[in-house]
């Protein structure tokens, strides 16, 4: 599957957010991950997730989706993670 | 077709970015917006995005698709925008 992954959270939980996404995601843009994880993998991730955020202050979203043959992706200005999976 | 704007701008640029975004799309999160646009819309939105972006620093990236059958949503923590796009 296809994930996106956007977080707002605390500057104290920033960091350790980060880490925590690129040990599944890859990195594309200030607090933006994208990449390709199983079922499994993205389980894992929203667990680990769940235990950094602060329910109260914090937000994690995630889209995901099972085929790209749908979905498009434009960027304008600069790419800042370098990304192969859109055609 | 379905919008996802995430834009990661240089502090000058924020606010009119943000400004921008919503004329269009429902703010969800920092940085992040989401929406039903019709593709004319579309194109609007992201020539008014390439004016004021500086392409040297800035980076905007947007996901589109013309159907949510294959799309989930999953948010962890707060719900900062109200969205009812997704089921």
């Amino acid at each position: 599957m296809f994930v996106i992954m956007v977080y707002d959270v605390g500057e104290k939980r920033v960091a350790k957010m980060l880490k925590t996404g690129r040990k599944y995601l890859n990195w594309v843009q200030n607090s933006v991950l994208e990449g390709q994880l199983s079922p499994g993998l993205y389980a894992k991730l929203k667990s680990e997730v769940s235990k950094i955020l602060d329910e109260k202050e914090d937000s994690v979203i995630f889209y995901t989706w099972r085929t790209e043959q749908y979905t498009k992706r434009e960027i304008l200005g600069l790419e800042r993670g370098a990304i192969d999976y859109f055609v």
